[in-house]
């Protein structure tokens, strides 16, 4: 399968916490990968971002999508 | 600073690419770290997540949010 | 009202589940309709996108905004 | 595959326009089919959502993932 | 129209700004107003969030849906 | 810290109610600020968005990220 999104990230299930409608979940990933983000000209401007700048990657646990092979 | 979300990588800027509005930026991540997920216990019951358990985790770049010292 | 999204899909509630904080509501869809994706050019390319494709397109549920008339 | 997600629908492209960054997909939908959206209880009570309402179901398209054999 | 969604804000359009595929507007925010947040209790216990705490809210612009009357 | 997002508002918090995963926060906003949206430019065509219309901004509190001073 091909996914129309930038980061596709392995990883191994740490556990899983169920409520009565949403859960949480937690992984561990344990290899070197790259991630990208798509943000305004704007904002990458006002962070001044450039090659080899740290930076600290922030995602809300919602937007992280879980995919299993069936 | 802390920050109301489960995911926060360190990572390395590779390359910014910018468009009229929109830019695109690339980062390395180099050490292993957790990632967190939240879905709907029904979506975590199709899934059948369990501890050891290898998942691709899909994110859409636009959810991935940059935040450097200033 | 006019909104600045591109899918607007008319829908008939089907259930509605109650958490403490959070609900889960379904929908029946029946009717064809239009959607839209906006992603960055090189997934679409890395997708080979093209007209007659036959795709899957992959919602969070927390995405989805219901409006009703008041 | 399986998907940590509750909307899963079966689309055909219709038409890709690229810009510099982004793109933006159309897609047709002619199948009924279900959807689920996640929100608040809170919002959930103040929309009166009861079975056999119809709403319209709002999603951005950034928010729309498109998933296609590889 | 009621909105599933808990941050309804009035604001004043100021600019807007046109790409190929995507477009950035900006808006005056004039009237004190509510905000509310959604995070798992793992981030809101994090950060320790109490009554009277100053915080900052962010937010992408892409999560911004404007909606006008017809 | 500089943050890789458009928005960006001071606030107060309210209350905070924690169900078993998820927990919803309340702010006030007390000082004029500004917002922006991204969207595609067919939306914002569609909508009419010009210089001093008055909109509603719609956001789904999940996509509100607190930060605080460690």
């Amino acid at each position: 399968m091909k996914y129309g999104a930038r980061n596709k990230i392995e990883a191994t299930v740490k556990s899983v916490k169920k409520g009565e409608v949403m859960a949480l979940a937690k992984f561990s990933v344990d290899k070197p990968h790259e991630m990208a983000s798509v943000l305004t000209v704007e904002s990458a401007e006002e962070l001044g971002l450039k090659e080899g700048d740290t930076v600290m990657l922030v995602v809300k646990a919602i937007h992280v999508l879980p995919v299993k092979d069936a």
